[in-house]
């Protein structure tokens, strides 16, 4: 309901966290829609159509809840929230174009409508905007972080691909969530708090609080993906798995049954037996391992709170706990 | 003779333009080098393929006898240098996933050996730690030039790709060199010279130096595409032209001979077909285009050596000049 102007937010609208800084998102929403004035054509095109692919803003929103809640500078606060985004949406850009994903929620991608060059190069640009809205915060040191936050997403990524899809160690695991989706979270939570006028304790407290949320978020998206129904998260059943890409509830449910001769099978990375991964994503679906790993997810959903308890209190701190207890209780 | 421990630099090493600075470079090298410290493994083997390509490190050069002739700080200097290069090295990583290129300087690109998603992270990655460098000489208006520059060059780029491969205007020629080469030149000289102690005016005497040497490189390539022997330019001769892309000697010669069918042909936008355009590069290369554009670039550096007279004299703004009169003598 408040969210009206923001296109496609998939029933998020109605979610009273947005309704704070609903009105520094129009300005991001602006600012970020702004920024291929003066390229080429095309990549203003490309650029509208990305930003109106239901992006839910969740990134903008947790930058903008957070500074706001801490007295940052309105101006930088907006410039702040559109550059995460960027990075976000460069880094989906080049991901879609690598899996050769043609969807992603239920639009389709750029890679789908453009050559691969094309997509290679509106990433790079997207690249470019993100750095250049990230330099005009004047703050140097979150200058470097952005730089170091790319390079631990793109390095994850191309750990990635490059590993064998077979079964991997819980610790692997956390490595790749917290690259995949953590970095950048933490990163919007802590550089929010950078350009505000506190302290290094409040922003370490951020800090804190960003990085357990993303790691909550990412341990329910994957178990989302076991227990999920297909019409709502748009994707079948344990598509993580039948890919070969190993989350949380299935290394649980190996670590119980190390005997289960699926679990044998992709151990030893035999993972391309599809009836045999199929069979698999149903046992981890009914196993235990959901809940082990919703529960994780609740303790990550703990450590985020408590940093919070010592936040000014207020509608913004208010809605920054509910978009945490919201991460683990989400059905989508 | 004093660039020996500089790999490949193709004949370039015996140009005393590189004495001056001969130390600052094994430290650029060497800090290039580390970029991929504690990413994966063949991000590193990827890295280490590319800096052992064949480039000249013109940039870093150019960007190293600035700072060193205005008293710029050791340690900013071999970043700022690392930094160029780095941004330089992505651009042409994604550059040649997108051309399909197989070779550059005589060596394997990396798409020839990577699959195509390890080539675009890898470049992505790069990009990071270029951000990363840029931000550590701890100079805000210096990271926002390195974004804008960026933008720019993409934004080139993909102007070339989405553009009908046709006769040209002159004025959309200089733009697009502008974007290819001239740009990146340009900020390397001003940047170095914004991380120096020295006022505006020695900074935009410095950025136009970059920007006019940038312009004049980017022809006397585009003639030498024509003009060269095909052993030493290592492609055939006329080989934008073959691939539809027309430079300075070919809008010269189509100025000149309105009326020639293969001009028509090509202000059409026929340029597939390949016999006519073999007949027109000769035409080119026989023509008075090759002398006008190797005036007009003798023209550019006349007023890049223009600033210099102003700069502190020494041995770093006599390497900055015989760079200046090399561009347009070389023969490859």
């Amino acid at each position: 309901m408040h969210g009206a102007s923001l296109p496609g937010n998939n029933g998020l609208n109605t979610i009273s966290f947005f309704t704070p800084v609903q009105k520094g998102l129009q300005e991001v929403e602006a600012l970020l829609r702004s920024q291929s004035n003066g390229a080429h054509p095309d990549l203003g095109a490309a650029l509208e159509h990305l930003l109106s692919s239901g992006g839910k803003r969740i990134r903008p929103a947790l930058g903008l809840l957070t500074a706001q809640m801490l007295g940052a500078p309105q101006d930088k606060l907006i410039t702040l929230a559109a550059a995460v985004e960027l990075l976000h949406t460069a880094t989906l850009v080049h991901d879609d174009l690598i899996d050769g994903a043609l969807m992603r929620r239920g639009n389709p991608t750029l890679n789908a409508r453009w050559s691969p060059p094309a997509t290679v190069l509106t990433g790079d640009f997207i690249f470019a905007r993100a750095a250049k809205l990230a330099a005009d915060t004047d703050h140097l040191p979150l200058m470097k972080l952005f730089a170091e936050t790319l390079a631990v997403i793109v390095n994850g990524e191309l750990t990635q691909l490059l590993t064998a899809r077979e079964l991997t160690s819980r610790e692997n695991y956390y490595k790749r969530i917290y690259a995949k989706t953590a970095s950048l979270i933490e990163m919007t939570t802590r550089t929010a708090a950078m350009i505000s006028p506190v302290d290094e304790t409040v922003v370490e407290s951020m800090r804190l609080y960003g990085y357990n949320l993303g790691m909550a978020f990412q341990i329910v998206d994957d178990v989302l993906d076991f227990t999920g129904e297909q019409a709502e998260v748009g994707k079948p059943v344990g598509s993580d798995l039948l890919q070969g890409l190993v989350t949380l509830p299935a290394i649980y449910y190996a670590e119980a049954h190390p005997d289960d001769p699926d679990v044998i099978c992709l151990t030893s990375g035999s993972y391309s037996e599809h009836e045999r991964m199929e069979r698999l994503v149903l046992a981890v679906r009914k196993s235990s391992g959901v809940k082990k790993s919703l529960d994780e997810a609740q303790e990550y959903i703990q450590k985020a709170l408590q940093p919070l308890a010592g936040m000014p209190d207020g509608v913004e701190r208010q809605a920054l706990e509910d978009l945490a207890r919201y991460t683990v209780t989400r059905k989508i």
